[in-house]
């Protein structure tokens, strides 16, 4: 378990091999260039399919490739969503022909208001808030939906509370698929309108975010034909984090920055920056330079910051309890290669306050006008703590992610802004009010 | 007061004249290749500046333009948001290098699914929910803070009950201006923080929207240097909806549709997409060719479908009374334009119930996978209807323009949508629902 099998998988992915292949039943080209599920632990290869546990080692799995050559002009001549990519994805050629959500190639915002306020010299946020449902999580959804269309699935599903279970509601509507989406039943009402807008087959399970994640493995289990997109089709799922990396370096005029601040909740998202960064370099799309990479947590669940900052390689489990709960993970499935990967660039982990994730928050939407959830709002406060204690350059080009979208945790700031003054409806009451 | 009298500004601007040009102080260049204001009523022209409303006849005034020839490439080069329409709206060549939202370029969606659910046989949705507040008054403000900039405004403002108030603080909040938002203080908690989050500003009025706009008007009127969006540099801001039809166009490969349905507030939205049309024609961008345009209201609020079956040309206003509340004007300034636009075109002007607008929004989410606000609710409805009373044909290439987001009323659908079952966390509870 180090950094080098994570860079190795990559590594291997450029050489042309015959590899396992697909699963059988599976159509030719069903998976682009990918080759198989290799083993992050002990390198076994198995075929494309619905699989997601070494059966050697019960390591998890990720999609290996081999990459023809690939230029700048053909990704620039592709649809403006991730499918540009899809060269370096785990899809068919024809992808964009089936109906998705079409998410990806967001705003990369030069912030230089925030990086004022944080006293960085060169700062952008990557902005995700505005994916079709508001969240990056529209990326993984929807290579998981063609994952699941390849595999003949009959129901896409996943288990969720808030931005997995909008993306997967939403992409399946759009794709005409039958679609389940499993929620704590003490969820929020209006968290359960987001998603059950799209689907009349939410299911509300008694029992917290464990519980329901535990009764969806079972269904994968004993089901034919169910894709949970993070159960049995994750490793196709995860790949979609990669076109963050990508976009981020085609944006920046085909290149890499020197620093990426990104949150942690499973710490999927963080590897998978890293792995585009690395296949950009092997392809001769960027060329390749030191960078360090970031990961952000709020401190009521911040197992993989603790295990950064105590200089360990296990993660000890945590019972979550923050705001920022789109990263309460407690047992976060990529937590050691995040940890791997943050110590070889040179970067860290770090974690911040409730109170500082509010902070953020507020501090992102009145410098840059970007409204941004919970999640983000850690990822700011990260980057001043970073800052602070002398972990981030300030001289050097630094990118944030911000992945979703404020509307969806209103309560996180609901109690800390409001009108300035209220007034009569007169020019007077206004003039006295001190603001003109 | 024809449609004759929109279309000749239209095609005056395409001339190369020396007009009033800027007012005075105003940098050369600062609204790029527009020439004057241009009264719509009596064809006065003013100097571009802070004026609203004609000095002859209190027309309104709308941008006009000496336009140099524009070609698709150069337009395809520029950036993937509004300004690569720079040489098409009335702001400096230097646009992108100001801090702004970056707004537009939106997705145009295939809609497969819809256009069976209402036999229209080629149907797209033009997606402004994925704009940087989530709505198409991204597109408008970004006009308008550009205005606001070169006319050296220092205060930048609206009165609003939603979109456009959020839209005013985040766009405000990046570009580093002071930002002062009117809202009624009768306006729902989870509305303030839309936009309260981006300004330490905003004022709550005690009184309804109205008031709360007649204050606007008098703080327009006697303060120097304020910049309201929509009220003294709205014809600049105003021009910002001829994004829409340019991406339309774009978007279809450099063609027009056969039939467009927008709905209707103010009306300025339509009158813009058509003004985008005619000028992509009249520039040579797009072959000339026949469409229709189609007008959406919800009938708590319709005066101008009202007029449109009446046969009139005057529009009485309303009281409005309907849950699409970013539609309720019930005087509206573009009302007259558009009924000489959907007669013109022979096009309509229709409008639905409160329940059919529910039924739009779950009809357009379920199908595409689309969370539309009552505005979009509303237009989805009215195509139906559309189709139904035999106005709008189904075998002619549609498209329908979605302007915002669900996530901001919330309220219209959470009574008509939740989970089709609550079980235990158990496999034998799941399979006793009969969705497996």
């Amino acid at each position: 378990m180090s950094a080098a099998s994570t860079i190795e998988s990559i590594e291997t992915t450029t050489e042309v091999s015959t590899g396992p292949g697909t699963a059988p039943g599976v159509r030719e080209g069903a998976f682009g260039n990918a080759r198989s599920l290799l083993c992050r632990e002990c390198g076994h290869e198995v075929e494309l399919g619905p699989s997601y546990a070494c059966p050697e080692c019960f390591g998890p799995l990720e999609v290996a490739y081999d990459f023809p050559a690939v230029t700048r002009e053909e990704i620039e001549g592709g649809p403006r969503n991730i499918w540009r990519y899809k060269a370096l994805l785990p899809v068919p050629t024809d992808i964009e022909e089936s109906p998705n959500t079409e998410p990806g190639f967001t705003r990369l915002l030069e912030a230089g208001n925030l990086g004022r306020a944080l006293g960085i010299s060169k700062l952008w946020v990557k902005d995700d808030s505005t994916n079709p449902t508001n969240s990056f999580k529209d990326r993984v959804v929807a290579c998981a939906l063609s994952a699941a269309r390849e595999l003949d699935a009959k129901v896409f599903a996943c288990p969720s509370t808030g931005n997995l279970a909008n993306a997967v509601a939403a992409a399946g509507a759009r794709a005409g698929m039958k679609t389940v989406v499993f929620i704590p039943s003490n969820l929020e009402k209006p968290k359960q309108v987001n998603s059950a807008v799209y689907t009349d087959s939410l299911v509300a399970v008694e029992g917290n975010y464990d519980d329901v994640n535990k009764l969806a493995q079972e269904i994968a289990a004993e089901e034919e034909g169910w894709a949970f997109v993070n159960v049995n089709v994750r490793p196709f799922y995860a790949e979609g984090s990669k076109t963050l990396g990508y976009e981020i370096a085609e944006q920046l005029g085909w290149r890499l920055p020197d620093q990426v601040v990104i949150p942690v909740a499973s710490g999927s998202q963080l590897t998978k920056v890293h792995k585009a960064f690395q296949e950009l370099i092997k392809l001769g799309l960027v060329e390749e330079k030191p960078y360090k990479i970031f990961g952000a947590q709020a401190n009521g669940c911040s197992p993989v910051s603790t295990a950064y900052k105590a200089g360990v390689d296990a993660i000890r489990p945590v019972k979550p309890d923050t705001i920022a709960k789109s990263l309460a993970i407690g047992n976060p499935a990529d937590g050691i290669y995040v940890l791997d990967i943050a110590r070889e660039t040179g970067g860290a982990v770090e974690d911040v306050t409730d109170d500082e994730v509010r902070e953020g928050i507020l501090l992102l939407a009145r410098s840059e006008g970007v409204f941004t959830e919970t999640a983000g709002g850690t990822t700011v406060a990260v980057t001043r703590k970073l800052v602070q204690t002398g972990q981030l350059d300030p001289e050097a080009e630094t990118v944030i992610i911000n992945t979703g979208m404020g509307l969806k945790t209103l309560d996180a700031v609901s109690d800390q802004v409001g009108p300035a003054a209220t007034i009569k409806a007169s020019y007077s009451a206004f003039v006295g009010t001190g603001i003109a």
